[in-house]
This record gives structure tokens, C-alpha cells and sequence, in this order.
């Protein structure tokens, strides 16, 4: 973080040009997370003899294509949810085999697209195989199962697996859902589950038992698997007293359980992980204005130009974000509200953050706004989504455009 | 409603032309509200002796072009948070004394847009006006100030009054506004306060409460005001059991205190509503496709194509709206959740809703998505925001266009 924070002031002035908020990645830290991740999956891989193992990045997190760059340079994989998300990894390069169409609800034309771009698809319900089956016979699919357990993630709303989740296929119906696989000569090749998002080592635990859980539940049911997903999920700290996520750890307790597994089903030929925040996430920093401060009701608030509608997460799931001042130039230590400029009491960045009393024009950073930051941004309130910018040591690079006024009215038809 | 959905079915064919999912609009719908809310404003101003009362539509609810056209027609005024909402309010038409730049922790460059384009700013912190009176001595503005009473909403997070909110100054602070007021020879011509959103019948005396609270704060510091904004918050029915806004009681009810402030503080010239939802929303519909049934751990899931990136509302702030089905086709009445297509677990559009048995193809339709719809649409997961449509009885008209792939990579430096 420190040298990010260098490579911030060695390019102040350069960043202050592109408008602001303005989102800043650090290049480093996305090539070490991308390096992390390929460790991890040769960590694995060297103990299962032969048997592949495989990272798809989720563009979910942060479609930019400088970061897919780096993602594939390293050799890594890639998810794909919607048309524009094909489009742009394919532009950035990655191969049909290294792309996987994770996806639920979608319809026919969609299908066709992915179909006819020769790349495999991940369904979700059996309802979403008929539909395909009846399409495309004879073709080979993956299917998202739901373990069943009760799934880990920082807010309910992230929790993808268990009996409230609208994802996959609950053990009860696989019968079912093998006749329907059967009735259209559909080639199950594979296996996804996805237990939610944001663990770190107190959760591995939870974690592994949902992988034992898939386990088990491939093992009795489905024959001929060759590909297992274990979805994603890898937590990052957000706040200073959390660590990160110990994957020496998490790759010891998986071998032991892959390699048990391959032991006995002696069709699989890959696992797949699913990592979106992990890569993106602690490289990306929101950077913006103090453009207000006051103490209303006993209570201070610092007014920024970073509203919800550029960083949705503290609204939508009371995510924490870590918040400081570029340079705190006043001794005086206060607790504020961190708050955006948008005309909406649920604009609030940060609660009771204890903070050097900023001025205005102080430059404030909220960091780990790698990962859902940019990608949930929308235009509420009239309010231009930021620039990209990427950071080097002394020099930066504009990776995706601020918009303009120009640019948010030209789908309007007057 | 029953007019809406003859109008859809009537144009079906060509609706579907424009993708899905889709907002729909009925014009006449859109119309019958302006109408109400210029009805409002002449009941109250009737009773004032030639005090003006203006009714500005806040575009934050819905910032279509051909909406506004309609308010500017009826004669409504129009507020202003950005300056993308001022330039599209000038396009349509808007004059700059109708125009009221409500704001908060905007930077020196938004108020020299605002001082240049000669619109008179509402102002929400004595920060803003210590840095607005640095640049513009001897101008007019107008205060939000925080009436300190509990405010209304329907969710914490759009209560916009009270203490624990980040808008406008309270009572305790206004002899230190004053100060810095005075001290740029700013002409503090009007007075603002907004009480929360989305308020019925049944909230209407706390609404009143906050209104008397508002006009005594005034009273006892304020000299020489012009203008007082109420603010606005009038809600609209979301569930079949909710009654419209009986307007008439409310506005019977402002009449007493408004006549009996302006008999008091005679320099009163205008009192001032916003609205934003209350003309917009009954008339959108969201208009989408199932792609997949399923029933799991004994739950029945309706899989469309309507995301969170297209009505957030629901994710967001737990907000209900009624789902239909266009033309149900099955007679067996189930228990759903029905949720779109992002890979997400909060993607849920609505809980345990009661209704017909859906098929896979079958036309859907979230009600009263006409505000805060589209407005906080965004791209995620790569999701296209979907056109916006005016409907008339055998015709339609694309308001805005949906986004393509192309248009969605525009700003992406590769």
C-alpha cells in the first residue's frame, strides 16, 4: 500500500488531469495477485499428477482490458457472463478453451451466441438445460450444482450457495436433472459449484466442507465428469486488523481433497477455480476531493466528490472500505461520516472513521476499490462514471475514458 | 394499469423490436401526474395572494428527455443536481429562473458552471458557502437547512432529515451560517429543506411536522427570505393495498400554515415542492422475458432476463414492486421468488410473490420502475441498460436507445 501511495505522489499532477474521482490501479499489485493465483494452481497441480488445474478470472470484478492482459499473460483463465464481457476477452486474447460461459436465465439469442462461438457453457437450472438441449443436442455443457451447505459471504446478498441462493441444481433434483441431460444426448462434462464470495482463513474450514460437500455429491451421481469448478470466493482483507488469505493454506487442505478424489474418479481431468476480487481488488484505489467538511448535531462530515453511483458497495451491502487522506496536513483527530455528492442519505463512503481533520482540496483514497467498483458504477444523478487510470512508478496511463456529457446523452433520442 | 397493459399488448410486436428487458412509459400516465402536481400547485397558490408556488420535478427520479418536455409544458419547473441535469434541462427547454441547482460537496469548477449559467444554487453546508462566497460575493443563493425533525422514508437510506442524515445545516449552526452569509454580502434569498421520500396518507402529519418545524426555524433566524422549498417526498403507491397521496388533504393542510406563515413574514414572494418520483414512477414498467423455471429446496425460481443492473431498487433497498405476468397461461397459482440474470445472489427482483404458474418465454413486468429505474441503471457484469419507450395506444416511440456492445466498450483505451 505505501508504494502505492509513492506512486500516487509521483504522479499527482499527471492524475489530477483525467478528472475527478478517478480510479487508479497499481500494476504491481495486479501482476503479483496474477502471479499469487498461477502458484496456487501449480502448487495444486504438481500433486495430481497429470490432472489440470485451472483459474478463470470473473470480469465481474473488473472488466478492464489491461487487466484481462495481464490475467492471460500470466497464463491464467477467464469467465464470461454476457456478450460484452465475450467480446472483450476475446480482444484481449483469450483462446475458446480458455473462456467459460458462466451464466443463469439467459435466453436463446444468448445461447446461440455461445453456441456458435464454440465455447462452454455452464447452465444453471434444468429448466436452462431444456432449453439448450432442445437447441443444441449432442453438445457438451457444464452444469452449477447447489452443495447444499449454507455457503460463506460477507453480506447475504453474496452467499450463492445453500436453500436461499437462485443459483444451481440442490441435490434432490439431479435425478431429474440427468434424464433431461439424457433426453437431448447432452455431453455433461463437468461440474460447478460456486459457495459464495469474500472467505479468508477463519472460513476455510466452511469452505473445504463445501468442497467435500460437491465432492460427494459428483462422486454419487454423475459419471464421465472431466471438469470440477470450485467456483471463487477468495476473500481480500478490507480492513487493517484482517490478513489475507493464507493460500499455502487453502492449497494444502484442497490437494489432500482433490487428490483423494482423483484417486477414485479416475474421469476428472481438471478442477477450475473462479477468482474475481482477488486479483483486482487491493490495486485499486478511488481517488477524489474534500469538497465540504461540517460538524452538524455533534457529528463531523467530511463531503467528497466520490458518490454511490462511482462506489456502490458501502450503500448497497455496508461494505467497509479503509479511507485516508493523501496528505493529512492538520494534527486534529477527529470521527466522521465519510460522505459522496449525491442527493441521497445512503450516500455515505465510510461511519465513524477516525481520520486527521481534512480541509477542502484535500485528496482523500478509498482503498480496495479494485474489485466492484467501476464495474457496478452507473450514472445516477446525471454523474459521469471515472476514468481508469493505471499506475507506474513514475508515470500512468489512461486505461478506459471518463464520460462526458456528450457520451451520457448519446443513447438519449430527443 | 389495465389502460398500460392494453397499450403493450396493443404494440407488442413493435416493443419487442427494441430488446429486452425494456422500460415502458405511458404517456397518459406520465401526463395525469404533472397535471395532479400543477392542480396541487394552483389549489395552494389560490389561497396566497399572489405568492407564487412552483413545482420543480427533480430528474435524479427519471432524467428522459420526453419527460421532461411533458413537465415543461404543463409548466412545472425543474431541479438540477449535475451538470449533465443542467444540460439536458436547457435542451429541453427549461429557462434559467426555472431551473434550481440543488447540491451538495460539488468543487469550485460545478460552481462556476452554475455562477456562468446564471442559476440560482441551493447550497448545503456552510463549507459550500464559505467557498461559494470566496468566488461569488454579492450573489444570491439559498440554504438547505436540516429542520431536525426525524424525517420520512420508506429505508434509512432515503431519510433526508434528522440527525443522523449529511444534508443541510441545523439550528444550532445557523447563527455561524449567518456569520459567513454576511461575511461574503451573499443575499440569502430562500430556504431549503427536504423531509425524506416516498410518503403516503398515513404519514402525512409527520410530513406537516416537519413543514411547521421548517417555517418556525425561519421565522426565528432568517430575514428577508423570498423563497421557502419544502422539498418533497410524495409518494406513490407500490402495493395494490396502498392509496394514491390524497393531495387535496395534503395540500388543504399546507394551506393553513403556509397562509398563516406568509400573514406573519411578509417578504415571502415563492414557496417551492420538488418532486421526483410522483410523476415518473406509476407510469414505467419494466418489461422482460422469463428464461428458466425452476423449484428447488421446495422454492420456486422465475429466472428472467430483468438484472439489478437494470432496476436496483429491489437489491438495493429491499423495495417491493408488483410483478405480473402479461398473460398468464397457466392456471396453477404458485409461491416464487423471481430473480434476473446476474451472477449474483442479491439479484432478486421480488420475494414469496403469489401468481400463475410461468412458462419459459412468457412476457413479465415489473410495475412502477418509471423512477429510480433506468437512473441508477448500470453495466454490470456487462449487462446492456435497456431502451426507454414511450407508450401511446397503437403507437410507440424509442426515447432512449438501448446500449450496444459498441457503445459500452466506447470508453475503453485497449
Amino acid at each position: 500500500m505505501e508504494n502505492t501511495i509513492k506512486k500516487i505522489k509521483n504522479n499527482l499532477q499527471e492524475i489530477m488531469k483525467y478528472g475527478s474521482p478517478v480510479y487508479l490501479y497499481d500494476e504491481d499489485i495486479l501482476i503479483d495477485r496474477t502471479k499469487q493465483m498461477k502458484q496456487f494452481k501449480e502448487n495444486i497441480e504438481n500433486e495430481l499428477n497429470g490432472i489440470l488445474v485451472n483459474i478463470h478470472y470473473s470480469p465481474k470484478a473488473n472488466n478492464n482490458p489491461k487487466i484481462l492482459k495481464i490475467v492471460t499473460e500470466e497464463g491464467l483463465y477467464v469467465d464470461c457472463m454476457s456478450p460484452l464481457e465475450l467480446s472483450i476477452n476475446r480482444k484481449c486474447g483469450f483462446k475458446n478453451e480458455e473462456i467459460l460461459y458462466v451464466c443463469n436465465n439467459i435466453d436463446k439469442e444468448e445461447m446461440k451466441l455461445i453456441h456458435d462461438s464454440n465455447i462452454l457453457i455452464c447452465l444453471d437450472s434444468i429448466s436452462q438445460v431444456e432449453t439448450w438441449g432442445k437447441l443444441y443436442p449432442n453438445t457438451d455443457i457444464m452444469i452449477r450444482i447447489n452443495p447444499g451447505t449454507t455457503g460463506v459471504g460477507h453480506d447475504e446478498k453474496v452467499i450463492t450457495s445453500g436453500k436461499e441462493t437462485k443459483f444451481g441444481v440442490c441435490e434432490q433434483n439431479i435425478p431429474e436433472l440427468l434424464n433431461t441431460v439424457k433426453k437431448y444426448d447432452l455431453n455433461l462434462i463437468g461440474i460447478h459449484q460456486h459457495l459464495g464470495s469474500l472467505f479468508l482463513d477463519d472460513k476455510i474450514d466452511e469452505y473445504m466442507d463445501g468442497v467435500k460437500s460437491g465432492l460427494r455429491i459428483v462422486k454419487k451421481y454423475f459419471k464421465n465428469i472431466k471438469i470440477i469448478d470450485l467456483g471463487g470466493g477468495f476473500g481480500v482483507p478490507y480492513k487493517e486488523s484482517e490478513k489475507p488469505l493464507n493460500l499455502d493454506l487453502l492449497a494444502s487442505k484442497l490437494k489432500v481433497e482433490l487428490k483423494q478424489f482423483a484417486d477414485e474418479y479416475l474421469s476428472i481431468k481438471e478442477f477450475k477455480f473462479e477468482i474475481g476480487r482477488f486479483i483486482p481488488c487491493e490495486a485499486g484505489i478511488l481517488m477524489g476531493n474534500v469538497n465540504a467538511i461540517k460538524c452538524e448535531n455533534d457529528t463531523y462530515w467530511i463531503g467528497t466528490d466520490i458518490g454511490m453511483n462511482e462506489l456502490v458497495r458501502p450503500s448497497m451491502y455496508d461494505s467497509y472500505h479503509e479511507i485516508t487522506l493523501l496528505e493529512p496536513r492538520n494534527t486534529q483527530i477527529i470521527e466522521a461520516n465519510i460522505c459522496g455528492n449525491i442527493c441521497e442519505s445512503g450516500d455515505i463512503i465510510g461511519k465513524n472513521r477516525t481520520l486527521n481533520l481534512p480541509s477542502v482540496g484535500d485528496i482523500i483514497l478509498v482503498h480496495n476499490a479494485g474489485a466492484y467498483g467501476y464495474s457496478m458504477a452507473s450514472n445516477y444523478t446525471g454523474r459521469p462514471r471515472p476514468a481508469e487510470i493505471m499506475l507506474y512508478d513514475n508515470s500512468t496511463k489512461l486505461i478506459r475514458k471518463r464520460d462526458t456529457i456528450e457520451s451520457m446523452e448519446e443513447n438519449i433520442v430527443w
